[in-house]
């Protein structure tokens, strides 16, 4: 088998360099944030980028052990007590379309409005209204818009957006995203970006690529996991969870 | 790259054989059950020997939706509706030691128990009375004895005996699972086998390591969660589940 | 937390019934591949359905260690011995839309042509045409048919198929498919129907829903994988598993 | 079903706060490594212990795509394009006793030599001496200690104890490994303290319980994993990876 090739990770017999970097002088100096910057985009972060960063994986991290991927993890340390990764693959599992998954959809669709305003010359508003209009008639919703939940504003999107702003950070994704904001308002669908598209307009600005809105809620979300499985480990009995099942298929009778 | 040697399977570019058998022929002539056994076992089942491994793996697929294998695997096809094999992975995840091995352990105990005897020259009700002395001592339990929550007899362990002895087949596991019974019997402690422990008995007496049970139980629930993953996606809308949680931790006054 | 709702198991303190039907007589009676068959369906097969159940099952169980789905679960099982369902896991995961999915999309191409034709009252012919036609204007290809490396006809494909005829099971799906098959012959592409194409037509003709043919090779595969799992346990040393991987990112000196 | 009771997090329809610390004031001020620390602790770090976990998270996070966490990733990124979840929990699962798992077993040793001191009034010396000669009667090895390549230092060990030391951390965590590497050295086996032995003492001096050693480093490894699976998805074509595999089993012929 031929060897495969990589740039990312350069592990020696004395050595092991992420991207060029010795990774023995950034155990001292850089922080976990400004490595998981690195691993996915070939340079260390701005002091500006790395506190966007920092707030998105903190924002991400873990919100309450009844989300699908903290709770399918206890399922699984209460059944398997064997192996810790186990439980948390059995959380991470969980995270995809439709939960953890709207960063990386919003990052899609701001890469495409941006396309199609730069090859048609078209300005912003435009193509966000013309986007609008294909998905309102197609009875699909914009990921990244909304809330299943609840119609205020998620305070965390203020606080990402305040500090993109502070940090010079703001660019071309945040303009396109206020764009479908506006063009959703405008066509009588006021439903504001919500988290999931706040961190999609800056994680474009940071110059990511659509996937590292999912990655990035999995890294993040691995925090929030591990902890509840520890908690599960130390504080639940093994089994202890039962879901209620009601039978309504066909009866034996009739079989 | 050195090729990894296996014992298994040889595909070649004109033919696949599982253990010298071709596929084609196995594929006209056998059935599942026939070869998971071949697959782990080096030889077809006879007769006998297929009918007891439907039996458990009839026996093991599915007990509902709400088992924590059934369970985990529609969390994960309730928020990540892009691939069902995340969702079987996640329900194979909670399968350990508490949930679907106890058939492992009790193999051990069995094996551990004719190898003493064995050694020692000791009858199986000597060799059974010291071990269930060892275990009450340790304030610990017999895997395949007893029920979390019934007192009374699994019917399912009278079929997979009474197939055993149509067949010819119970040999020194049953022997040895029926002489712990009766030591545990005579050391006030009356819990009788339980559906793992009957299965761990078979499974001895076919001539399978330990793991096997562990790994049949595995194969048999993979249908069954692969049923529920189906009944999620086309019957349940996404992130419908949200399991309800208390928060009694430290409060915000005292941080 | 209501009650979830489920129309597959009703397991109660006294029974376990799939379907209406009582798990203890099936143990006694059924084959697995029966209760697979029962699970996904609704009803149990005929003795022609569940042959060729038997053979997709058979010819999709495993092609060897050196697989995706087998190579993952034999990586896992070398560094992680603590959990068999852990190894058995990592190899469910790599089953996706480019490994053991293209039954998956054949069935919802052949549901589509099917439709269409309905739909427009075209014959199958004309509808495969308009399919094939779209399909190479994109420069795609049609899952389930064509091989990643071999030219000539996959001999899985004619079991499967003489199976289908003998069983008088032969329908719309299988119809559909050899109308998709002369189309792209006359249009110069003679790619023949491979495995994954054979299975969908016939699940289709046994009225099994898309999502069943990667469901199916999923079932089928976890048997391999364990397989392969326990030979990785029992036959090799923990972290064997080298891949040489060498590195062509950016230099030290250019960071 | 009764809720379920977590002392993690509380996320109430206006607020998420994490052990009591409001997530919107994290976002502004915090790292993610401090809610790494805090979600597992019960407190926010000091700046001496921020530092060393974000050491330890960093030197942890990736050596490769050839170790087996970021292989069988790999192989899942090549089957299954569908979910980038799906791949990195095929890397998580790799992850156990023998992979990134010697940590949690070095920090039982640690605490069980502790407890033994404590309990029995013995000196750290004469508790590891004692420790030392049941391991090498059993034939077994100490985990955190020596290493399966290399019979140098770990260069990163160095560091993680000179920031213990720098930041006034070390405590008998440290002592006890280093009497447990003094003992190994009096009794003839120098096999010097690995990073897995560093980073367990450090974590126990910190007040984590020995399943952090294994925790922390997925935590850190899914970072690594994370920009395997990127690359993989845009560099790589799908199903390029073929492990090459001799059959050296049973030939037709003797079937």
């Amino acid at each position: 088998m031929d060897p495969w090739r990589s740039a990312i990770v350069d592990a020696g017999p004395s050595h092991i360099r992420v991207r060029g970097h010795d990774v023995l002088e950034l155990m001292q100096k850089a922080s976990f944030t400004d490595l998981v910057f690195l691993l996915h985009h070939e340079r260390l972060p701005s002091p500006a980028e790395r506190r966007i960063l920092d707030a998105i994986l903190i924002g991400s991290a873990d919100h309450g052990a009844g989300a699908p991927s903290c709770a399918a993890a206890r399922l699984a340390a209460s059944g398997n007590r064997q192996s810790v990764s186990a439980a948390v693959a059995a959380g991470v599992l969980t995270i995809g379309d439709e939960h953890g998954g709207a960063g990386s959809g919003c990052m899609e669709l701001i890469a495409t409005g941006l396309e199609r305003s730069q090859r048609d010359g078209l300005p912003l508003d435009a193509v966000a209204g013309g986007m609008v209009d294909d998905v309102k008639a197609a009875k699909q919703r914009l990921p990244g818009f909304g809330h299943r939940v609840h119609s205020t504003i998620d305070p965390r999107v203020a606080v990402i957006f305040g500090l993109a702003e502070e940090g010079g950070l703001a660019g071309d994704g945040i303009r396109m995203a206020r764009a479908l904001e506006a063009a959703l308002r405008d066509r009588g669908t006021p439903v504001p970006l919500n988290i999931d598209g706040a961190l999609a307009a800056v994680l474009h600005d940071m110059g990511f690529p659509p996937r590292m809105g999912s990655l990035l809620f999995i890294i993040a979300r691995v925090a929030g996991i591990s902890a509840e499985v520890l908690e599960e480990y130390t504080r639940e009995k093994p089994m202890r969870i039962k879901i209620p099942v009601e039978y309504d298929g066909v009866a034996p009778e009739n079989v």
